[in-house]
């Protein structure tokens, strides 16, 4: 079986726990590895269920990537913060 | 000569400018290691100034660090990221 990449974009409406438990259901679903981004005020945000994950689920899954940039949306430069996240097993 | 390295706490209530001129003066001054660290709130800034500092200092700096975790303050507990800047050359 291949294994399935995904990337969320953190959205500033919907919750930590929200996010928590769609990547949850994505990785029991199959996919096995999830880039979550976040952009300027979102970016706590993305820490925030980063840590929420890691106490849910441990050792089951590993910080692979961390990398942090800009990108210019709406002509305006927005700091970004993705982190991707790997099953462990 | 030895190197030098310091932490700095992302303030809530300096801006991004004055922490990156924070920084080029520790760095002027023989600081050869950054270690940048914002808590809750102050997490978007610290990309910020990643992304500002970058800017001035282009291939001057590396990011040769990047952490995420939580601690406990106040009895609540926060997310934090910290960012490790080494002077490149
Ligand atoms: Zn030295």
């Amino acid at each position: 079986m291949m294994d399935k990449t995904a990337q969320i974009v953190v959205s500033s409406t919907k919750s930590v726990e929200d996010h928590v438990l769609e990547i949850i259901t994505m990785m029991n679903q199959g996919t096995s590895e999830i880039e979550i981004k976040g952009y300027g005020r979102e970016i706590n945000k993305t820490v925030d269920i980063y840590n929420q994950l890691k106490d849910k689920l441990g050792e089951g899954i590993k910080l692979s990537e961390t990398s942090i940039g800009s990108e210019v949306k709406d002509k305006k430069r927005i700091s970004y913060l993705l982190l991707r996240i790997t099953k462990a097993y």
